[in-house]
């Protein structure tokens, strides 16, 4: 089929057809994706792509990689769909390899079909388990989208969605726009605690059943808390009996150069709600990784949560694949390597060469530049020239991931150092040309 | 690895690291499935099960179709997984598929996960689209499990679950055990669409954004509504500018012998919710089918809604080969015949020689059948008894969907005669047995 298909088809029958997420449909412009490969993809008409997104932030181990590939194709001959009630070699198999990997007393996993419906799991956990009602979250933080899932998301997405009940905010440290009036990172964290503390004080300890945070809030920019946050944190929820749920599904599985982000803050989170990178979404899946507190609670109390695809075999056996396949082929530590050294260091080179850069934040795979039209005022670069860089950019052959005045560099976790150079050498080419 | 996996293997792995739906997860005794082929699965030890279940009532093409797995194959090798927000060519052609399927005035697709995110975003579609909050949903309903779906639920589920808001539920329905006094189908119909009426006019019309119904009740009972129902709730919805949701989920794509259960009832539509059947649960995926006045409002109004795997390729290569082999191979043409044919004759004749059976209700290969300790007083037959006659038809090699005190007759719909005369011969032997 696909010799004659062209870019035109495949637009033409999008827009036909296809109603998009997050979008008014009248005007949409999408890209034609064809195929891909590691870190690239392409159109119907061979034009490349360095692909700087790994899409929505998820194919950590790259496109295509071949064992995955393989192990899908494998499950599909053998058994591609089974109910959750029965038990499924490559179900226990894929539990087992996330167990292996997550640092903490954590004992079973629930798997659902991806983020969103992974966090509702998780605060129906919480709420099951301490039998109190309110989930606090950050305002800066994505969770998904389904009904409670979008009401704890704090970004704006969550107001025309808002009808779940139970769910207070709170401001998240982000110290180059602070919510608290700090001038450096230590007076971030001491205030942000302070803050998060006169919420919960507020809204009743009593009534709260878990603080829920994404370890480093992703499409609210990659803001890498302070070094002590996430532990200020964990005490103040161990201090009223508050469960600590971290979500991982961006930070998680590579893209910070460990397993799992909540690594570099030496924090024990009670749940940990996963997606993306455990399997690159090569099929759709996520879960949540259980602390054994919680497990042995759920043993004499019913859980009332359930999907028809929970555990998924053909999810499960690209779990089995993707994780042995990132353990054998060092894909954590590439991300460590790469991300930290070559990426990090050509980031703050460019932000050097380039006034629009108002910050550069990140760690591994997983960075973001702040563009600004003054760097004083940190004003966010106008959406009008954001859209034109973003456009540069394609057109150089660079897939890039834009979010209002930000740009995600977030390539997968097997880059090359020869890749990352590429990227950043089209970066400053589309910067300079601009600024 | 399968040569030396035992029965016993996959079972404690599970145990071990598996946190399942809907239990305590205490006691546990899951079933071990190894593999499958049409209406037949199997575990480690060679013994066969005859899928009266069809798992969740997903696998309508049967297990292991060649064609959708060599299509989930193909797809693999040529791109597993692409973001939403570019055009993909599996994504188009099957969106056109199902639409060409759909009778009414519909044309665009918007793709989730599984069936209960794609409740969520009807409702999120039909709230922005009339500017209204509140979601009307019958008691006898099961609409999935995340933040609104659960809510919208009318199953008892539903309330742990409790936390979003503008839901308001009225009882749909159900001569056999009816919340309104009534005697014959007519009685049921008139008194239900009164009762609607009701609810309609105290919840306040104007703050009503939808009413939400399963076209055939499934996990409810297959509760196939008198048949002017449908159309005097559509007639209500239009009287009060309320949009008509109708989750297909469970009764679409076959399994009553007709593409979509609403053609059973002349009735159209402006939303229709679909997941399972759409490619028998092969890959996770789902969707809502919009009619054209609704995407006409969102070609200039923002949607507010999207997921990270919405429209995932390998779910849509799958859609596309099942739709394609359901249509070339006239499954759903066989689920009409045998469904309504021997099925249908033979569990009346079950019903005709076992007291046991109060009632036989259903449409296709979506039937069902409510035991009863006592006929005239339609008591349930109580959860030990019916314990007992599942574990029976498991030792038979028959495996069925049994829900409180009914047993849903619900095999894939490419069954052939003979399956099910072997089926009904299990039925009557276990039956017979025990009463
Ligand atoms: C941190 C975080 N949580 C949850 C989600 C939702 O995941 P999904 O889109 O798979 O439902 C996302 C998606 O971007 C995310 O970044
Ligand atoms: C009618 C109906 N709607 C929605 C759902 C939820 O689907 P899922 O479990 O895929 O979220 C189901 C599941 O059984 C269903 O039967």
């Amino acid at each position: 089929m696909s010799d004659c298909v062209t870019n035109d088809f495949v637009h033409q029958l999008d827009r036909q057809y296809v109603f998009h997420s997050w979008s008014s449909q009248g005007k949409l412009d999408p890209l034609v994706i064809a195929g891909g490969k590691g870190c690239r993809m392409w159109d119907y008409a061979g034009k490349e792509y360095l692909d700087f997104s790994s899409q929505l932030v998820n194919t950590n181990i790259g496109h295509q990689h071949p064992k995955v590939v393989a192990a899908i194709q494998a499950q599909a001959e053998t058994l591609a769909t089974v109910a959750p009630a029965h038990a499924n070699l490559a179900r226990g198999e894929a539990a087992k390899r996330i167990l292996e990997r997550a640092p903490g007393p954590f004992s079973k996993v629930f798997f659902t079909n991806a983020g969103a419906d992974a966090n509702e799991n998780a605060m129906r956990m919480a709420r099951s388990f301490t039998g109190r009602d309110k989930i606090l979250s950050a305002y800066r933080s994505y969770h998904g989208n389904t009904g409670a899932a979008i009401v704890a998301t704090g970004d704006p997405r969550r107001i025309p969605n808002e009808f779940a009940r139970g769910h207070a905010h709170f401001f998240n440290p982000y110290l180059y726009r602070s919510d608290f009036w700090a001038v450096d990172e230590t007076q971030e964290c001491e205030r942000a605690l302070q803050h998060l503390q006169r919420v919960i004080e507020c809204e009743g300890p009593g009534s709260i059943a878990a603080i829920l945070l994404e370890t480093i809030p992703g499409t609210a920019g990659v803001l890498v808390p302070p070094k002590d946050y996430l532990q200020g944190v964990r005490k103040l929820a161990d201090q009223y009996g508050i469960l600590l749920i971290l979500d991982e599904v961006m930070a998680g599985f590579g893209r910070t150069g460990r397993w799992f982000a909540f690594e570099h803050f030496a924090v024990e989170p009670d749940l940990v709600v996963f997606a993306k990178g455990v399997n690159s979404g090569y099929v759709p899946t996520g879960g949540v990784i259980v602390s054994d507190a919680i497990c042995r609670h759920f043993d004499d109390h019913m859980f009332f949560g359930g999907l028809t695809y929970s555990g998924h075999p053909l999810a499960m056996a690209s779990i089995v694949a993707t994780l042995d396949a990132m353990r054998d082929e060092g894909v954590v530590e590439n991300a460590d390597r790469v991300g930290n050294g070559v990426l990090a260091k050509g980031l703050q080179q460019l932000a050097a060469d380039h006034a629009v850069i108002g910050e550069v934040r990140g760690l591994g795979v997983f960075h973001a530049l702040e563009l600004v039209s003054d760097r004083r005022s940190r004003a966010p670069l106008p959406a009008a020239e954001v859209a034109k860089l973003k456009s540069a950019m394609l057109a150089k052959g660079l897939l890039p991931f834009v979010i209002e005045n930000r740009l995600h560099i977030v390539p997968p976790c097997i880059v090359s150092e020869a890749e990352v150079e590429q990227g950043l050498a089209i970066l400053d080419e589309v910067l300079g040309a601009s600024c």
